[in-house]
């Protein structure tokens, strides 16, 4: 197996570095974040860190990369408090990744990557109408993370929508049969393919297939 | 599309609620955290949510679910500093996931499950032989996360190690070639497909294939 240490990753170079860190933590999950400003003006991001905190209350939590520079989805959630978090699926992966663009705050991303905006029951940022799971979500908290000046935000889920063939009897949504998909480093995009779905562990206990 | 209210889900019965909220994020990391406890015995233990945070300094973050029973994991780290993180891949789910059954302190996940323990140049904790992509890591923070009991813990990358073909000529670690799965919820497990990889989104610019 080829080994880097600490000191040989710091002495990469600096894209080299990205890649490799970027992408080695594992397969992450592909959202983009609709929001508008005051004025009504959308905004759409893609984003890898989206990741359930609890379920009681239904909160969801994202890390945001340094604010150094303008970051339009922070300013819109931070002013309006609300936006929306809506599946990536396979066939608007483009789409999607296009939006990472360092659009001006005047242009919607919308519109440049032709996604549809959908205002669903008055709520005050727009969904993905392309999207198959999408949740309308209310800021919480921030944390900024010292270390990285990274910000991670806790959010709260308002609503959930999902086409109801993907989910079990038990809740579960099954993304792959909403053919979401996932992201290696910052710019790869996975399809998934369902392999299993187990039984609780226990010890001394097989597990069961539960699919 | 069916759609759930903040209520509706408050209302859901307990289990159908977890498995609707678990699953609604998106695809997640499929990672094993290898640790042992002051007198060296070893824990193994599943996580979903390792996420890389920055690239300079190499660093991890993972969510840490409320200690509000024993978590061997977490309090190894603690106490040694020291932890492994092993990409779980689709021959070795089974045996995964089973580490997350409550096995009593005094148990080593690797003997139950029978995964291999493996120990690198004098690094303090015990990697995954099986796995292929491995990270030496240290303890650098934890931000407890008051609307939960979550912890998001900091972690330095000390060493990391992989099958040299897995990684492209810019330092991208294609995952897909190591077979590493996703997991969705907290029990199902997906194997994953490269679809594309992207250049640098610009504004007017059209999106080339990278691969």
């Amino acid at each position: 197996m080829k080994h880097l240490d600490k000191s040989q990753i710091a002495n990469l170079p600096r894209f080299e570095r990205m890649n490799l860190i970027n992408s080695c933590g594992g397969i992450k999950s592909a959202n983009l974040l609709g929001s508008c400003n005051a004025a009504g003006k959308t905004n759409l991001a893609v984003f890898n860190s989206v990741i359930h905190l609890g379920s009681n209350p239904p909160q969801l939590t994202f890390t945001l990369r340094p604010v150094t520079v303008e970051r339009h989805t922070y300013t819109n959630l931070k002013n309006t408090r609300f936006f929306t978090i809506n599946h990536i699926h396979q066939h608007i992966i483009e789409k999607a990744h296009q939006t990472s663009a360092s659009y001006d705050a005047a242009i919607s991303e919308f519109d440049e990557v032709k996604l549809t905006e959908e205002y669903i029951s008055n709520f005050k940022a727009p969904y993905v109408k392309e999207s198959r799971i999408k949740m309308g979500c209310s800021f919480e908290n921030e944390y900024p993370i010292k270390e990285s000046g990274c910000i991670v935000i806790v959010a709260n889920i308002e609503h959930i929508y999902f086409d109801e063939h993907i989910q079990s009897k038990d809740g579960f949504l099954d993304l792959t049969k909403a053919e979401s998909v996932g992201i290696i480093g910052l710019d790869a995009y996975v399809k998934t393919e369902m392999l299993d779905r187990f039984s609780y562990a226990r010890p001394e206990e097989e597990l069961k297939s539960i699919m």
